[in-house]
């Protein structure tokens, strides 16, 4: 077969592999997302699927959902388990990347709550969230251009914060690599990095602490 | 004065300001440490500190301890609070920052198992310990080179996986920016990574996860 | 004339000059495919060539083969000669460039078995599979991200690896250009690498150690 | 001669011509200083000059005076002309670069107030000066590691900021290059950026500034 | 809401928030425009945005105009405050990135004048026009390629003066990122710069200035 | 321990581990080969050690030696088993490099020939030696500054062409960066290529060559 | 005006300012060569302009050319003048590049002979070709991947060898910058070097050239 | 033996292989040498050679002499042949690179004059002098920092330029990399580029030019 997918990742990791749209044809995606649910209990998940593949996925498999602006594909969303995920973005620009991260989260099961535009040049907009963001178990911060956002977060919460830098933007923004670097190069002591524009990623390391929650917490 | 010492972080983020040696003189050092371990109350750390230095520091402010290996100076370190913390390296060249990443965990409270030279140049060596590892509450890996090692403990655990780049090598490791370009593109899901040789930064970011777990368990 | 084809590599390489088709109009290739198949007695190959022109230059040389996957033209390809090659891939996404290595050995007479979609995340699908891959003459390990792949199975074979980074995945990716300096920096001795996405020149590479094998083991 | 020394700099643009000091032969020094004492009438600069050639220069010129901290030679400073200038460092790291900021600001005529290690991980300590801060006619905001000062700064004040990127730091810092390519894609809107390092370039910006606000002034 | 505008921008800095129209949806931009409109009593500009979504903004919000080589929307322009600014560029490729300097200048209350097509290659323009250029109160250099024109105009005039690199040209230009890195190490004093192709930064730049001379003049 | 040796690597890989100095104390490079010649049959290596602790260890483990050039220790070389390999340089500065990769080479049973100083800027010197050259079972080719010399080479012979990129020279050269670079881009087809400097890399890949000619020549 | 067309140039250096169409509005070249047509006696180009813009300005200034493979624009070409220029390609991919510098250079008046197609990975090619090359006044080489050929001919010829890198290729060919690297860095002594694809800068630097030759044979 | 040198080069190029010392053992300068001298008739050059191994080699082989400013060792220079260079700075710091260059044309029989320090911040040096260095039959800029000198001389001169990029400075001028993309990317068309810091190649280039002009002029 063209692809080997690892079902047992779920045992492993608590959730099975995901799937890269990207670059496979709509008949492969519709082909693993079969046999992730032949094999699988959890959720099913495929990443930066437009529109028109999404269409013809889901009418193969229904009962699942597409999310546009996250562009995910999700079958058998997991209930959410009480771990209280906060997502911020410094600007409008970063909305796409954000969306991702909120829609893989809650697929996975954690509670998100979105704060918005509350980048640095007008720094009240975060001091006025600041301590509701800080009630949160996660964050997870999703910035462009200079990333400072993180930085300022980072100085602010005492748990977890995920860095995402974002692509937007022009010149010496390079892509995101900027951000990407400056988030690494943070004053703020403890702060983690994933690649640029991962809100896919951002929400996998969220799930990866809430299990290890869960995992304290006992059965419940 | 020539600093001003962010004393409040001890409340905000559980440990207070941590002080970065290099470039600092000794003097100031020693007037930062006197200052800390006044107006705080938990662990109080100097990083990257040399032994010359340390020295001169230490017989101001006695009662403190000095780790030449993780270059660490440490006051009241915080009691084990029983987040477990492995820290893997590839080779024996990422010794140096798994010192320090271990040596600033157990300052600030979390328990340290470390898993030497087990690179995946010799793959056996991780499989043999790989459900040792996974029992942790969360894993550090320290490799340079590749740093294809984070990978591969990323996909065989489901705890929180933080990378740290290591900048030993030559050539196109390109002093550690390999090691975490690769980390950060790493094809196994939900990995974070802090900055190169920063195993301040890994040991804080595991911190947080403890802050984190700690908080849900309860008093306890 | 607006090309000079090498017609003499055949006698000094084993296989004539293959032609690179982007940027050159289709007549063009036509007519250096003449040239070739004229004055050369081996395999005839056109890299890199889309379905479009493809049918044109088939058109005026009937008798060869179009394999879009590998977007490989070939001509009187060499009779299989025994030397075993295995071609593995990270993931789904590296198919294009697997397609193409395994389509020029084949031309050039190599015998290629491919194993596909064995990524270090699921370690399990590679080790499944080890005994099976280190029992061939040399390997090509295909990978994008951060191309771990080529540095576990480096460790766990002896025989030549060449490694082939691939520019698929976004972000710190660089388009390839992570995974090539990974691959370089590779904690396994004794891989060697090629150019980003190039089965072409992994392809070439393994004819070059199938002509010294078979050189040493005589015209039997 | 080995240099062509721009005295006419002075009635262009208010200061004649700075030495450059590494790389010059103390002897070079010397004489330069003599034919800008000679032929200019306002302040004298010699830059990144260490103690041991700053005697020499001096002992031959006499009534100037070395700033060690700055590694700046300044013979007849000129008086200060109420142009008020902010700098800023975010910490102690970044003291060499803005003491060379301000020795030359002060000995072109500006008024200079230090307001250091107000970085951004310790946000009150910014805030709490931001007014006293805004009070002054440009403001000079020196910063390493990810720079992330000068974005925040730079949404606090209607001012002018100049925004000096600082080359400490390790790892994805990249010697001030993160900083710099991060003060250049900050999200606050007219901030400006001087090379890494670069306090004598802030300075001489700042002196452009004092320069239009004085001739628009008029006499005084 | 999608957006958290910044309004109280416009009491801390002379202009509220501006929009950056790229990636953002056409309704989105009406929606912070109509609140800007509503919340603020200065200039609203959006940046960056083509014509066939101004003519949608424009209709929504009658009374503001499209400047369609600027690529910018602006609403209630300030009335122009004495501040002569002088916008030089290269040659034509620099137009563009010079028409939105100029247009966002305008609409701040700058007086703007504009000298094209001034390239090093024939210093015989510039030094035609220098004394015009350096009787204003600062001047922008727009310029791709080397950048040099910046050096230049740097060393014969003492007012700010603000370099905007711009990404055209090819090859070693990088993009304008070899621009912009001459522009950072230039060897005219006091030069400073902003990033790659962004008018928008220099206009705001010379915006600040305006006000630093304007607070200092008085009432008027 | 701090070391885990990785002794199955001999019966895996035909030879163990090898030891890379740099980094380690000698008293740990003297208790590595300890184990390893303990715990293995064929040759043991210790890279890029310098004369110093080379002595030291010698001292400890005597029998084997130390080649100053090639800074390589080696105990109980394979005896030679007629793989011939051609190592060439382009220039006097490539010789350390290629001592390394003829120590190592000779160190595991191949049998090197040196053409030295054969660089293209004087194309008789390689043309007079082509045939030779062609005549071994594969080659390794250390280049720097531009790296040309692998791709002539790689168009004049058959066989393994392995090209090792040198870091000598300067500016444009990149500490061998181009030379890297350069040869992953040749025009010559099937050349692979290793890390800079590794003279070690192409002599193991080299060595993975011959086991893969032997294990076809049968017993004999 | 829109431009600041320096005719001057002719007089200052023999050929007036050449246009570079990319970015400009047609009607704006069709000014800018009526303006040259008029001002000047000699050559009037515009580069790098496609046919369809091509058309309509010819149509304007009848009495000109379009060169479609070098999309070049020429009125007025100059007379040979005795100058032999050699222009070599590497591959076909090289042929527009060279196809731009051999029609620049005869507009200006040199005479051309192209050498197409003799890459070094078919060096016999090359020699046979080394003695007519060597023959004429000065050389060009245009070469993509890793641009070999320009240090090999260096080596072979005795006149000026100017060396135009190619943009074509992949992965490690970095879009030219690669052959841009390695034609600097090249172990031929006294090559020069212009911009990536800059068959205009070879022809423009040939043109100096023959300036210098003709100023010194005298009127003749 | 160690090297090969190519005598053969002299009657092919003008000039025997020069020898570049960085890397050499003094005896093996000293060996080269002799067989320089024995087997050639013209110059024999060794580069960057530092005082301490030139005296040592010059007392092996009297009669030639060391320049320390150029760190040119040389013997039997060409009589001078009328060629007139001029050798340009932009400031004292590039004083090496030209004293290399000067020492190195002379020493091949080129007549050279020096224009130090007349970068353009103070362009009325520049001016003052243009007309007198247009008469030269060519020009070498050596400029660091931004490297804009080389385009303002490329347009004021008919004759070649060929630009030497500096390595001094510091930031954002990474070590003479900008100065080099900012001369490739000049705005004056045919600038020629060599290496960063490369005054060898500069000299060697007008070497080139020096001889296509005499090899016009006839035997003289
Ligand atoms: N052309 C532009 N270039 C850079 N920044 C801009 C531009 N236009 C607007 N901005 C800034 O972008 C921010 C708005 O981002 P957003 O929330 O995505 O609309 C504001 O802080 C503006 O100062
Ligand atoms: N948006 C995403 N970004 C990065 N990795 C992803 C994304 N979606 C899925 N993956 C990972 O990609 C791998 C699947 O690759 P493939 O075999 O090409 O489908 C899995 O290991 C997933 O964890
Ligand atoms: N193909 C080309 N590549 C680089 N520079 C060019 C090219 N064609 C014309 N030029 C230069 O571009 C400048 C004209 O720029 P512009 O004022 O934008 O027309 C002149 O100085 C020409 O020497
Ligand atoms: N896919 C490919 N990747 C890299 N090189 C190739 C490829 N296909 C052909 N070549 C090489 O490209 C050269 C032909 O270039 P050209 O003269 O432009 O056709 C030959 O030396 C081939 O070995
Ligand atoms: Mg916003
Ligand atoms: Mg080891
Ligand atoms: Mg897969
Ligand atoms: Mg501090
Ligand atoms: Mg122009
Ligand atoms: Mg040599
Ligand atoms: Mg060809
Ligand atoms: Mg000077």
């Amino acid at each position: 077969g063209f692809a080997r997918v690892d079902t047992a990742r779920e045992a492993r990791q608590g959730v099975a592999e995901c799937v890269y749209a990207p670059g496979k044809r709509t008949g492969h995606i519709t082909a693993i997302v079969a046999e992730l649910l032949d094999r699988s209990d959890g959720p099913v998940l495929v990443t930066r699927v437009e529109a028109e593949p999404a269409r013809t996925v889901l009418a193969a498999h229904p009962g699942g959902s597409h999310d546009p602006a996250a562009r995910l594909l999700a079958w058998r969303p997991a209930p959410p388990d009480g771990f209280r995920l906060a997502i911020l973005t410094a600007g409008t620009a970063d909305e796409p990347v954000a969306a991702e991260a909120a829609a893989v989260a809650r697929a996975v099961g954690l509670e998100v709550t979105l704060f918005r535009d509350v980048g640095v040049a007008g720094l009240h907009r975060l001091l006025d969230c600041a301590e509701e963001v800080a009630a949160h178990d996660a964050v997870v911060v999703v910035a462009g251009m200079e990333g400072a956002l993180a930085s300022v977060v980072g100085g602010l919460v005492a748990c977890p914060v995920v860095a995402v830098p974002v692509s937007t933007g022009y010149g010496a923004g390079l892509d995101g690599v900027t951000a990407l670097l400056a988030m690494l190069s943070s004053c703020a002591a403890g702060l983690t990095v994933v690649n640029i524009d991962s809100g896919f990623g951002a929400a996998m390391a969220a799930h990866r602490l809430a299990m290890a929650v869960r995992s304290r917490r006992g059965p419940g």
